[in-house]
């Protein structure tokens, strides 16, 4: 099991927010980032396209739940969305939200910061992640 | 129309590679990363969760196409998946074919670069490109 990924899901712990057989929903502890969160198939499998249509559906129906979700709780400036997985290829989404203030904007997170956040700003958005996980799982609910 | 992203749907000349009444497919020119091609919704909406389900749907089955074909014709190391907006908030998504000898591997291509890539091996992947194109106009035929 030498993917990060698939280690992940053995062990979980606290950064589980939702699972199910197909998919499991990570909050990802980046300190810039509170509400980041990443959207696990949970076999491993490398491209969207190696998913049946309907699989893919799916991956993307949970992503959109968490979109929703970051929206509606933390009213953030943009919903950023991303599958890379050229280190970790088994299928992963990053759905994180953007504030004009946030360390990157406008640039992805990716690019280098373009400022330092506030400590404030930063523990008022990390205090509204209970809701947005209860959120997420409300949501997902509602969808399967 | 102060939108990037409209104006370009308004005289998209020769980078348009298929469109329809609901999205437009797009080649990038960017030097360093041939086959990167954008997936663009027509009207001018914000976010994924902004359109209805069965066009969010229509949106990812156009985006699973292109990355079919460049699966097909360009054999990638990885395919790059991305939606961010914070520069021009209108539904588009970037699908870039990667190489682990290309100028960002295994980083996004948005992070610093990591090498130049050489000359030759940038006009072989070019000399792909209307086989690539043809192959995401046929994906979208079969599709359709």
């Amino acid at each position: 099991m030498a993917c990060d990924l698939c280690k992940l899901l053995a062990a979980p712990g606290a950064a589980l927010v939702w699972a199910d057989h197909q998919l499991s929903v990570v909050a990802v502890d980046e300190t810039e980032y509170p509400g980041f969160t990443r959207v696990v198939w949970n076999a491993h499998v490398k491209e969207m396209t190696d998913l049946a249509p309907l699989e893919r559906t799916r991956v993307m129906d949970v992503v959109w739940a968490v979109e929703a979700a970051q929206r509606a709780i933390m009213g953030p400036e943009k919903i950023n969305l991303a599958s890379f997985g050229n280190m970790t290829p088994h299928v992963h989404w990053h759905v994180i939200p953007r504030y004009r203030d946030d360390a990157h904007f406008p640039n992805p997170t990716w690019a280098p910061a373009a400022r330092a956040s506030t400590p404030e700003v930063l523990a008022a958005r990390r205090a509204l992640l209970p809701a947005l996980h209860a959120a997420i799982i409300e949501n997902l609910k509602a969808s399967s």
